[in-house]
C-alpha cells in the first residue's frame, strides 16, 4: 500500500494510567501497521512509557494539521494532546479525565477535516471520568454518537477472521461479529430499553453498515431472543412475541434477511452460525462472553452508524499491568487492521 | 469395569415425538456404554424408531424391579413405560405428557429403591407438558428438585474435558463447567431472584458437590457479576455491591475459594479460567452461550444438590430432526459418561 492512498487513522491513547500508551508504542515498535496510524496523546508520556518497557521507538510529534509520513517500523507519529497532570502507571487521576476526552475531540476533528478517515481508540476508564464530574458519561461509543450528532449507533465486536479460522475448527472459519441491542445498562433495565422502533433502527444500521464497511452485498443477520430459550413461545417472557418477532417480520417484508429470534445458547453453534454475517444480541453479557471466548485477545470493537470508521480494543485499561510491557497488543492490532479494511471499503455517496 | 460393580443408570427417553428415543437406540447400537444403562420408555416405540433409522438393536424389556444384564453392544434394556397415545416424529401430542412425566417417576423410583444410582434424561418438551395442564411445570431440574424434596438445586453444564482439551487450545484443556444462579426465568425477573441467602445456598451446593461428585478437594469457583462489567463499581447497577460481594466475603470467611464477581466477558478467557473448577453465572444466557460454543454438541447438563446423580443432554427435542437418524448423539454420550464418572466417585456418608 503506497502512502498516498493508505488511509490515515487516529489512534487515541486512552487512560494514561492504563496500558493504552504502551500498546501504541508496541504497535509502532513491533510491526509496520497496515495504515498510516497517528497516535493522539502526550508525546512525552509516550516516550516515557517506551523507555519504561524497553522499546526503541521514535516519537514523531506532528502539528495538529500535519499529515504523517509513510509508516515505518519504530516510528510513532503523534498529534499532541498534553497531559493535565503527571501520569503514573496504575494510578488514576481525575485531573487527566479532561486529557482523555480531548484526545477524542482531536481525533474527531482530524476526521471531520479529512486528515483521517477514522479512529482507533485505546481503553479509557469510565469511573475516573465520571468521578471527574462528567455526569452521564457512559463510554466511547455514546460520546462519539453525541459528538457526531447521530441518534443511534450500534456497538459491534468482531474477531479477527484469520485467527478465527485457525483456532475454532468447526465454526466455519469466518469472523464472528456480534452487535448489541443494548450496551452499558444495569441488567434490570434491559428489557424495557428494547422497543420495537429502536430495534428496527439498530437492525437497519447493522444491515447498511455490513454492506458499506464490510463488503457484504446481502447481509444475513441472526437475532437472539431477549429471554432464555427466546421466551419459549411466551412461557419464559413475552418480549419475543410482543416486540422482537413483529419487528423482524416487518423488516423481512422490506427485504432484510434475518434469522430468529433464536435462543442465544443455540444460536452460537456451527449449525446456526453458518452463513451468518453478524449476530444481534439483545444485551452485553448475552453476546460478549462468547465473542471474547472465541476471540481471546484477537477481537475488536466497532461502532456502526457513525459517519466515520471507529474501532477499539475489546479490553479495559488493565491498570494492574500498566507500565510493565506485558500487556497483549493483539486486540489493538486487530482494531487497526479492521479499521484499515473498513476504511478501504467504505464511503457512502 | 465388571457388571457387578458397574453403576446402573436409568435413561429416560423424553418427548416421544422428539429425538430422545432414537438417541437411546444410537447409544446402544454404536458403542458399549460406560455404565449399565437402562432406558425408561415405551419398548415398542424404541423398536419402531430403531427400524425407522435403520439400526439393529435388541430391545430387551425388563420387569420394573429387574436388574439389567452386563452391557452389550446392540442390546438396549428397558424399564417399560407405555405411551398414552401413538407418537409420530415431529408431532407433539398432549396425551403423552403424562407418559413423559411417568418415565421420570419410574427412574426416580429405581434410584430410591437402589436399583439405579442415577438418571440420565433425554429432552422433554416443556410447552406440551404445560399445554397438557401441568401448570407451573418449568423443566426436569425443578421437577426432580420437588420430587426429591430438596429446597434448592443447581443447574450446571459441563463440556467433555477430553474434547475440550483437543479443540480449545489455550483454554487450559480442562472441562469447562458453568453453573447457573437462576435458570428458566424471564430476563426481567432475574435481578430480583438473586438474593443473598439464595446465592449463599447455591455456592455451598456447588462447592460441596464439586468435592463429592467430581473429586475436587478444594474447589475454586469463579463468580460472574449480574450487570455488565460486574456493575463497574456501582455505575452499571448495585447488585454486586449490595448482594453479591457481601455473600462472597462471608463465604470466603468460611473457607470457600471464590473469584469475583468478575465481568462475564472477561471471566471466560484463559487468564481468568486457569485453575477454576466451575463458573457460577447469574443467569441462563450469561453462561450457556459460551459453554455451548465451547462444547458444541459435547456438553451435558448436571443437576447438583440432589441425593442422586442426574445428568442430561444439553439440547432440546429437535422435533424437526426426529425419526431421521441424523441427530447427534454426542451430548447423550457425554451425559452418560459424566453420570458414570460421578456415580463412581460419589456417595456421601
Amino acid at each position: 500500500m503506497s502512502p498516498a492512498d493508505a488511509p490515515v487513522l487516529a489512534l487515541t491513547c486512552g487512560e494514561p494510567a492504563g496500558i493504552g500508551p504502551e500498546l501504541a508504542v508496541m504497535l509502532a515498535a513491533d510491526v509496520v501497521p497496515p495504515a498510516l496510524v497517528v497516535a493522539v496523546g502526550d508525546p512525552a508520556l509516550l516516550a516515557e512509557r517506551a523507555a519504561m518497557i524497553g522499546r526503541e521507538v521514535e516519537i514523531l510529534e506532528l502539528a495538529r494539521d500535519e499529515a504523517p509520513p509513510a509508516p515505518r517500523r519504530g516510528v510513532l507519529p503523534v498529534w499532541p494532546v498534553a497531559l493535565r497532570a503527571p501520569a503514573r502507571p496504575g494510578e488514576l487521576n481525575v485531573a487527566n479525565a479532561a486529557h482523555v476526552l480531548e484526545t477524542l475531540d482531536v481525533a474527531l476533528a482530524a476526521c471531520r477535516a479529512g486528515r483521517a478517515v477514522g479512529m482507533v481508540t485505546a481503553p479509557l476508564h469510565k469511573g475516573v471520568i465520571l468521578d471527574a464530574g462528567h455526569a452521564g458519561f457512559s463510554g466511547h461509543t455514546e460520546y462519539l454518537r453525541d459528538a457526531c450528532g447521530v441518534d443511534e449507533v450500534v456497538m459491534m465486536l468482531a474477531t479477527d477472521s484469520a485467527l478465527h479460522a485457525r483456532e475454532a475448527s468447526g465454526q466455519g472459519g469466518a469472523a464472528l461479529r456480534v452487535a448489541l441491542a443494548t450496551t452499558h445498562l444495569p441488567l434490570r433495565e434491559v428489557a424495557d430499553a428494547i422497543t420495537g422502533p429502536r430495534l428496527a433502527r439498530l437492525l437497519n444500521i447493522l444491515h447498511d453498515d455490513l454492506q458499506r464497511w464490510f463488503g457484504v452485498d446481502a447481509p444475513r443477520i441472526a437475532v437472539c431472543g431477549l429471554n432464555p430459550h427466546a421466551g419459549e413461545g411466551g412461557h419464559l417472557g413475552r418480549e419475543e412475541l410482543d416486540t422482537i418477532i413483529p419487528v423482524l417480520e416487518a423488516l423481512r417484508a422490506e427485504g432484510l434477511t434475518l434469522d430468529g429470534p433464536l435462543p442465544a445458547d443455540t444460536l452460537f453453534t456451527p449449525r446456526h452460525l453458518e452463513g451468518v454475517d453478524a449476530v444481534l444480541a439483545m444485551y452485553h453479557d448475552q453476546g460478549l462472553p462468547v465473542l471474547k471466548y472465541a476471540g481471546f485477545g484477537r477481537a475488536a470493537n466497532i461502532t456502526l452508524g457513525l459517519p466515520l470508521v471507529r474501532t477499539s480494543v475489546d479490553h479495559g485499561t488493565a491498570l494492574d499491568l500498566a507500565g510493565r510491557g506485558v500487556a497483549d497488543p493483539g486486540s489493538l492490532r486487530v482494531a487497526v487492521a479492521l479499521a484499515a479494511e473498513m476504511a478501504s471499503r467504505g464511503g457512502r455517496g
